[in-house]
């Protein structure tokens, strides 16, 4: 279903970034659902996890290890979130952490816990030594295309994306895989991402690289609004490669903008995948008064489940984007100033049915797998544009049958 | 598909009001599709309408008629939504009301428009004289049944109800009728629902009654949390019955009373035959710091695509009430004090799940067609409930072929 994402993956490998993938025996079925990421020692990390109040075990035990060491380990497990679990999910949490460590010498707290999954079942705990040994035994600098699948969860396809850029004359890489396709609506972060550089920087620059390409990439994207208990996003330098220090080098731009766009790739692979997708949709609001009232706009568009059934019938009708507009809670909005474009077609112009649309020219944006939604509010030069997909049968069979 | 409705209604006429209805086709079958409402004259009418920005022209042009003079008639049509038409749209709706006040004599001011159905598309104005002659025609005092059914869209059932109470030994009726089954979020009003009563009551009062009972019925209920450009409830009084002024007499408590229940019911029809619904959900959020935050977490899980489908499929997945609870904004929230009930069966208790939970006891709840959630916050003592339905295949159908 994966909307102009063909599943075949190249990622390059990153100096300094080992992993290896396990069957731990979650799901149903035998495949690698344990992932083992290691990174050499000297390595930094950054990473941003969700808002909910409800964090999951591992994001609470994620976010106490990096406040103490730098990671060696990241230990991701695929169909049991480990989230509702209480004490005992904290407990379980922390065991797996020390199974890692036990194995290679580093401390319980170099290693950071990442579960994706159903929420509020206790974790399988008694399965992991096991799976850790195997996956250890398998790492692999190789090992981004199978983690990528490992990881995944009601995906369809492997996500992951690599860029790469020239410093001093040193190629550097950073390499990105990321899973997700349900219960997205990121805040601060996605569910699981994790982007790899060699290069060498300071935290301080990682720490802001990372921000600023998750607020533009996987803080723009929705699939049904329920941001999850187990979003992470996390973004690791090896330093295998030249040092990048100076945060307003060419270097540091070069940088920042590999990993902006493998974020955003990332993200909008996200979309394609989502859950059902039978359509890609960018929905830009401009000509706004600030980036909030665009992007409340932009998303009170996405969350609306019949403006996206339309998109689903591919059926051109805008009166229900009208009507989202109208009620989305824009103050003192003056419908006379609104214009909205599908594709390249003009449907609303000074508040009004252009005079020159037709139905016709409507559904010929409407056939196609990816649809542009553009409203301009004429009241302002900010602007905001997300990333969604359509509401389909195929959505709610999936969530309807998701732990039968 | 309707949840606990049977489709078959029982209207109390109330003297004053008299009804007719003809086919207007808009609609494909023959069926009618025009209602006029007939008012006595010295009847007092109040109204409140959609909050969206993007108000339909014949709302525009009810309020302006309603603010001039006392209305008389009520034209309603169903299957196109005159909304988002421009001024060609607010004339279409001045003409049907002069049309209206040509045959019988009353000023073009004292007829009200409604409209609902496609947004987008022009009113065939010219099919409205011969409609509304022959609607005219069959004006009777028992056509509320008729005209239950001619105001139908997607609903798959008539919904409307009557209460009677006496007041110094004469029974007093309020009867009412509403439509509505998709684009439902009502704000300060709903899709349309007529409600009447031949009390006799000063405006004031009768407005204080309508505000207070839509406030906590048509408010109060969602399906898709899209708020229609054509909302409108109506309360009309025609004073052939005793008259009731003092606002704070017995009477008028059992007007607001009867209001409210016939408001209650009707709204909770509107979800119980929501597009696709098979579920019908109560969601009560208690034990917040004030309403607003009860309000803002219940329609938090009523427009979460993960709980509505789950609900669908009868899966006690309550990990995604508790995502939801999480991400929903609340101000400092501390999830140890939340309590989360499916029925009667604690599932979350101190941000935890229940030591006594099973799996086998939430779907014993789950299995029923009415279900509720309860959350408690544990900080305040604030409550609200909002009523809504599940997300189904059969919503995708309905809302991905509704053009078609």
């Amino acid at each position: 279903m994966a909307v102009g994402l063909s599943g075949k993956i190249n990622p390059v490998p990153v100096a300094g970034v080992r992993l290896g993938c396990a069957p731990l025996g979650v799901r149903s079925d035998p495949r690698d659902d344990l992932t083992v990421i290691e990174l050499v020692a000297g390595s930094r990390t950054a990473a941003v996890f969700t808002r909910n109040a409800f964090c999951a075990a591992p994001v609470t035990v994620a976010v106490e290890h990096l406040g103490r060491q730098a990671p060696r380990y990241l230990l991701i497990n695929a169909g049991n979130a480990n989230a509702g679990t209480g004490s005992q999910g904290l407990a379980d949490a922390r065991g797996c952490c020390q199974a890692v460590a036990a194995r290679t010498g580093c401390a319980a707290e170099q290693v950071l816990p990442f579960s994706t999954g159903v929420v509020g079942e206790d974790l399988p705990v008694a399965r992991f030594p096991e799976a850790i040994d195997n996956a250890l035994a398998r790492l692999d600098g190789n090992g981004w295309a199978v983690a990528a699948r490992a990881i995944m969860t009601t995906d369809t396809v492997p996500k992951s994306i690599s860029r790469q850029f020239d410093v001093e004359g040193h190629t550097l890489t950073v390499t990105g895989m990321v899973k997700g396709a349900g219960m997205i609506r990121p805040d601060m972060a996605t569910m699981l991402a994790f982007v790899a550089t060699d290069a060498a920087v300071a935290q301080e620059l990682l720490d802001d690289c990372l921000v600023r390409a998750t607020q533009q990439s996987f803080n723009r994207i929705t699939v049904d609004g329920d941001t999850s208990t187990n979003d992470a996003c996390v973004l690791m330098a090896t330093g295998a490669a030249p040092s990048i220090y100076d945060p307003s080098s060419d270097g540091a731009h070069a940088l920042h903008r590999a990993v902006s766009e493998v974020c955003t790739w990332l993200a909008q692979a996200i979309v394609r995948d989502a859950e059902g997708a039978s359509k890609f949709i960018t929905i830009a609001v401009r000509d706004g008064r600030d980036e909030q009232e665009c992007l409340q706009l932009a998303y009170a568009i996405a969350h609306s489940p019949l403006v996206m059934t339309a998109m689903y019938a591919s059926d051109a009708n805008w009166g229900r984007i009208l009507a989202v507009v109208g009620r989305a809670g824009l103050e003192d909005l003056d419908i006379a100033t609104v214009r909205i474009d599908l594709g390249d077609v003009c449907i609303v112009a000074d508040g009004e049915r252009a005079a020159d649309y037709t139905e016709e020219r409507g559904q010929s944006v409407m056939s196609a797998d990816e649809i542009s939604i553009t409203v301009g509010l004429g009241r302002g030069g900010a602007r905001a544009t997300v990333w969604t997909s359509d509401l389909s049968h195929e959505y709610v069979t999936i969530n309807a049958e998701y732990r039968t």
